[in-house]
């Protein structure tokens, strides 16, 4: 009999493998002190008065420059600032076919000095190693992450304007390189930031779908990494509930479909009676920095919290006995979004109209912070 | 009340929702009788000397051309054949960070009299048009598929070898190369196909190693597709496995772990007694053509199959009161693939060594059968 197994037991939480000293990490560790020098190339001519700054639409522009670093023979390469511009890759590259990709989702505000703010930035960078390990990737060195994203933003600066409802959406993310079809492990990979102006992400009123039958994530498996391959899953259930007139679906637990779990790219928040209730992250969960951020300010403002599993049919109950005020979703890219009504097993329920709405309070307090509007007392903010 | 249900009850083999009417196909259907002429590239010189036929490692070398289709503007574009090589992708493109992403596995063999054949292509087509309605991409013309197929085969034909041991595996693949980091379906396609000569995948003995945590399929979700990202999200807990000894992992079901269902890039059978045992697909389970044509072979052989959930207790009983005679993989790349041991819950269970081996005579059968060395009489093979 030989000993197989490296986590005796078996932890329910990804986070917590990633958390432990006996976590396999293949690839070698680069020290952080190292700091190579980001080479950068300058673009002729910029685009930026080709863009018309009041009506983006989300993640379709993106900035003169992007930063670009390969990691290969075992090692990141030199890193590099140049034009932002389309790049090569062999027809047998490993993330057309494996999907080794992750990615992560930040934002940079500019303050009424012109100074550049970004929100806990530390946290996108740890969750973007720890998807990493799950997707057999190499984790990207503390300094060319930060380095990289520092000085790219401070060179495309003025595409940052000033303002609540302007933001610059930050994309990180990383793909497979290597060349070959055999399903394993790529040995070379191509970190890259992005840079995408922004307003905020959905517009008009959100109407969701509560999953009965698909899902996007299975026990032991990557929804808590921020993978590619978690995305593409949802698109083809998101376009049925689109069809019926719902903007986004409200995931379960795949096995039982009982447990409400998150949206495509934002957790999820109900409010029943004044208690704000969200599920617990998981291995199906992606730990939400705007998640985890709301909890505490929630806490701070006195408003009684209480993470714990959310089931369907409590939020069915509390929707008839009226006691349901609120459901919202938390991310990045959206922010706080209020979710008007949900729909599950083919009954619409309307959210009331609520005063003193949670939403709009957590919403308001967090952009203040994030635009220094407001004092960050949870001192998340970071300047660039 | 809305009626938001379209497929009402919620069957729970996806290929049910394919063969249904109900289906939702976002994409303009193509006629399947238009014949865009296929463009023809031809390379200037051939990289065939350079290749070492006799020590090929799988997935690593291409042959001359590729065969390539952009869908955009809702139609599939003129059809090329032009020399292998690296293109361009904007790092917006949605492959990269949404991992929109299919493929298929075949393979081309060469008779003694030069003629070249294909084994089910047809099931490798409808098996493609199925992954991609489930990742929201559209389906390729038959045309387009066949033709490209038929055209590079011919026009390569000279990377094809003779013999049993030789055979050329054929890559069918589809990206999402729309630009924008908004998350949802892209509305540009990139339809290729590269041919790789290859030998068999698997070489020497396979240990597996039944998983207890991790998992490659949600209920509801793309197990059932042939998508990138379900073969990222088995690297991880695979190197795992591998770092103990264990060349693949047998996944189980991700809910309970009791059931067993396929391998990373092969179905998994199981003789007990002299009963041929394996699960029945799922919407979690990958619909493989090497497992359906075993099953048929097995049946006209005589042998009592029986096609049913199989679970990791039987597996273990059966290892122990010596009932369990042989495991075997069947895909594509590795043809069959005897099994010689397995662990579970840190206890190795070796196989038997079996004189009138299933895997052995089923192996023998099928591969005479697509090298044209035996009578086909199923009707599987096509010439090109
Ligand atoms: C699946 C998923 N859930 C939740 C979130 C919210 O996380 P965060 O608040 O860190 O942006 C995101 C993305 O940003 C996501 O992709
Ligand atoms: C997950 C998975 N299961 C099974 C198979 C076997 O299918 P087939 O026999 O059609 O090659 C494959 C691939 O080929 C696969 O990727």
């Amino acid at each position: 009999a030989l000993n197989i197994s490296l986590f005796p037991g078996g932890p329910a939480n990804f986070s917590t493998y990633i958390n432990t000293k006996k976590i396999f990490k293949p690839y070698p560790i680069m020290s952080t002190t190292q700091t190579n020098k980001i080479e950068i190339i300058k673009a002729a001519t910029s685009k930026i008065n080709e863009v018309d700054f009041d009506n983006l639409s989300f993640g379709a522009v993106f900035t003169d420059h992007l930063f670009e670093c390969d990691y290969k023979n075992g090692e990141w390469q030199k890193p590099v600032i140049k034009p932002y511009a389309p790049f090569l890759l062999d027809p047998s590259a490993k993330v057309f076919h494996y999907g080794q990709a992750i990615f992560e989702g930040m934002k940079a505000y500019k303050d009424d000095n012109n100074d550049l703010w970004l929100f806990r930035p530390d946290e996108n960078y740890k969750r973007f190693n720890t998807s990493a390990v799950r997707m057999a990737m190499p984790e990207v060195p503390e300094h060319i992450f930060m380095d990289g994203l520092n000085q790219l933003l401070q060179l495309d600066e003025a595409w940052v304007k000033k303002g609540k409802g302007n933001t610059m959406y930050i994309r990180p993310f990383m793909i497979a390189t290597g060349e070959g079809v055999i399903a394993n492990p790529s040995d070379e990979y191509k970190f890259m930031i992005i840079l995408s102006p922004a307003k905020s992400y959905y517009a008009g009123e959100v109407k969701v779908l509560i999953a009965e039958h698909y899902s996007r994530a299975a026990n032991g498996g990557i929804g808590a990494a921020k993978a590619a391959g978690n995305y593409a899953a949802q698109f083809y259930p998101t376009t049925l509930a689109n069809k019926e007139g719902f903007q986004q679906v409200i995931w379960t637990d795949d096995a039982t479909h009982t447990k409400l779990e998150e949206a495509g790219t934002m957790n999820v928040f109900f409010r029943i009676n004044d208690t704000l209730l969200t599920a617990p992250t998981s291995e199906r969960i992606l730990d939400g920095i705007t998640r985890k951020s709301l909890l505490d300010m929630a806490k701070k403002e006195g408003i009684n919290v209480d993470v714990r599993p959310v089931l369907v049919s409590e939020l069915v109950e509390a929707s008839k006995n009226g006691s349901l005020k609120e459901i919202f979703g938390a991310g990045t890219a959206a922010v706080v979004n209020p979710i008007i009504g949900y729909s599950y097993k083919d009954v619409y329920y309307e959210l009331p109209k609520v005063e003193n709405s949670y939403a709009s309070l957590l919403k308001e307090k967090l952009t203040n912070i994030q635009h220094k509007l407001a004092e960050d007392t949870f001192g998340w903010t970071v300047k660039v």
